[in-house]
Order: structure tokens, then C-alpha cells, then sequence
């Protein structure tokens, strides 16, 4: 099982949790403006470490936004496999193709 | 081989391409501070779709972040089983811990 | 009167005008979302303009963020006043203390 | 002399300053991505704010967006009157012609 499926059920098991015990469950409890916020906040700073920091803290910073986004989205119960299978069917199209059905 | 590596093999291929003829080009052509204003700008409507709107925009919103993150990845020469790794290695905390080692 | 006044009014006379003649009146019959990733998206750019970009690009950048905070805040019935009015109670508190009072 | 002048006016005034005194030299301290970071961040909470908060905390993030915008630009010594500068110059230009001079 690869990281991001072991990660998601990770998160799926830890939602309900106690507060207390998981920073799952806490983000959860805090709510969905809070998990959305979070997400927000480690894209800035991926965009910061990418333009102005040194290489290991983008990959702590990608790390922390691949985690959040999929905190937000165990959240409105979306899963990788969508997310994931909404980029194979983009995929399939290539080159200025793959362009054209991306809304810029 | 799975979505994600898939991808950024995909990406890898086509970053010194005729910007003319791929989306991938066209960034890398462009330079990191539009590389990473496109993860930004992603992360933003991944916020919005998940607080004002409907399950498939959050869908594609989120392809939209993997996308833009892993094409500003490949331009800083940041592989995906690095970020993996990293989250791996933080996955090792649980709980409480896992909260700890964060920084927020 | 000065110009975020000005601005002020301009876009309250506007809000409700025809979508097809004001660019004001646009966003807000698209919805307070899209209101609120305008917002988001310029100030992406304002980061970029600022660490990567030229000067000319910060001042253009910083202005659209101006405008879509001012329009988000008329489509919450926030005046430019009240805003101001919080900037003047924590200017009243200095150095560490105006830190202190500020939530990181 | 008006709120936001007054506030580029402190700014300034502290941007060398001891950065265990004040918070404004302590951000010009730790360098312009850490500045630009805080901008975003404030950016990202007035989002969620205005999508899923209380009227009152809008008016606060609304500020911090305000303040640490201001904080950047001094950094990069682009002044408030520029910024209004430009706003005045696309004033003059009105409805759908607005729309059209401003890239979207």
C-alpha cells in the first residue's frame, strides 16, 4: 500500500478521534474553514520555499500541502482515487490538447 | 506504475518541449514565479470549492494543486519519493507526536 | 475625498448595476467565491511580483488587491471605515505589545 | 493625516529598529519571503473569514491584510501614494472599459 492510500486511511481512521490525542481529529473538530485555511497557508509557503528558501524546506512545505489537502478532502468525503482519476482522464489528452481543456 | 509517478514522468518529458506544443513547456518557459502563482491560484479555488462549492469542482480543483505542485516540483528538481518520504518518515509519529513535530 | 473613498463609493453605486456594463457589478452576481479567490489570487501574484517580479509589477499587483478586498468587503457590508478603525485600536499599542495583541 | 498614512509612517519608522522591540523589524528581520508569507496567509484568513466567519473577524483579517501589505511594500520601498496612484488611474476608466485594462 503506497504512502498517500496509507495516509488516507490514516486520516479516515483518526477523524473522529479525540481532539486531545490526533491533529486529525483536532483539525476536524476546529472545521472546515479552518482545514480549508490550512491548506491556504502551506501552498503560501510552498510558493515562498520555491522562490526564496532553500530546497529542503519545499519538501517539507509539499509534504505539508499534499497533507492538508487531503485533510480538506477526507473532509467533504472525496477521495484520492477521484482526484487521481480526474488527472489520468486529463492525461489522456497531451500537449496544447491537455491546455486547452484546462480552465486557466 | 501509478497516476502520480506517471505524471511526473510525463512532466519531466516535456519541460524543455516547444512551449508551442505543451502546457508543461509553456511553464517552465514562463519561470518559477508562474510555476508557483499557478499552485497559489489552485490552492485558492481548492479553498473556495470546498467552502462555496459543489464536490466536482473540489474534484478537479485538487488535480489542479497535484498538477501545478508537482510541475513546480519537477522545476526545482524535487522528486515525488522525496515529498513521500517525508511524509513517511512524519507518519512514523502518530497523534499528538505527529502534531509536535509540526510546525504551525 | 480620497481614492479608497472614492473607491469605496464607486463600488457600492455599482454592486448592483448591470453585470454586462460593470466589472463590479460582475463579480458580485458570480458570487461571493469568486470574490473571495479574486482576493486570493492577487495577492499570490502580490507575493510573486514581490520576490520574483519588477517593481512596476508589486504596485499593479498591491492595487488588485486593494480593489477585491474593498469589493468583498462592500459585498459584506464591511466598511473601509471599520477596517481602519481596527488598524487605529492596534496602532494605539506599540512594539512588542502591538506583537503581542496580533495572532501569528 | 489619515490612518493608512500614518501607519506607512510607523513602518518606516521601525524597520530598523531592535527586533525584539518592535513586530515590524522583527518581519523586516527575518527577510521579504517571510513578509510575503504573511501577506498570503492573511489573505487565506480573510477568505475563509468572508466565506465562513463572523462578520467581526473579516473586519480583523481585512486589517492584517492591510497591515502586512504595507509591511511589503516598504520592504521593496514602493510607497502607499504609487499604489493609490494606480488606483486613481484605472478610476478613470469606468464599467466594462475598467474591465478591460485590467488583466484578469
Amino acid at each position: 500500500m503506497d504512502t498517500l492510500s496509507r495516509l488516507e486511511a490514516t486520516i479516515a481512521s483518526r477523524r473522529n478521534a479525540d481532539p486531545a490525542s490526533s491533529y486529525v481529529a483536532q483539525l476536524n473538530h476546529r472545521g472546515l474553514a479552518v482545514m480549508a485555511r490550512k491548506l491556504g497557508e502551506e501552498a503560501v509557503e510552498t510558493i515562498t520555499a520555491a522562490l526564496a528558501g532553500e530546497r529542503e524546506e519545499l519538501v517539507g512545505e509539499a509534504a505539508d500541502v499534499l497533507f492538508h489537502l487531503m485533510v480538506l478532502l477526507g473532509a467533504k468525503d472525496v477521495t484520492l482515487a477521484e482526484v487521481l482519476a480526474e488527472l489520468d482522464r486529463r492525461e489522456g489528452t497531451s500537449g496544447l490538447a491537455e491546455k486547452a481543456s484546462r480552465s486557466e
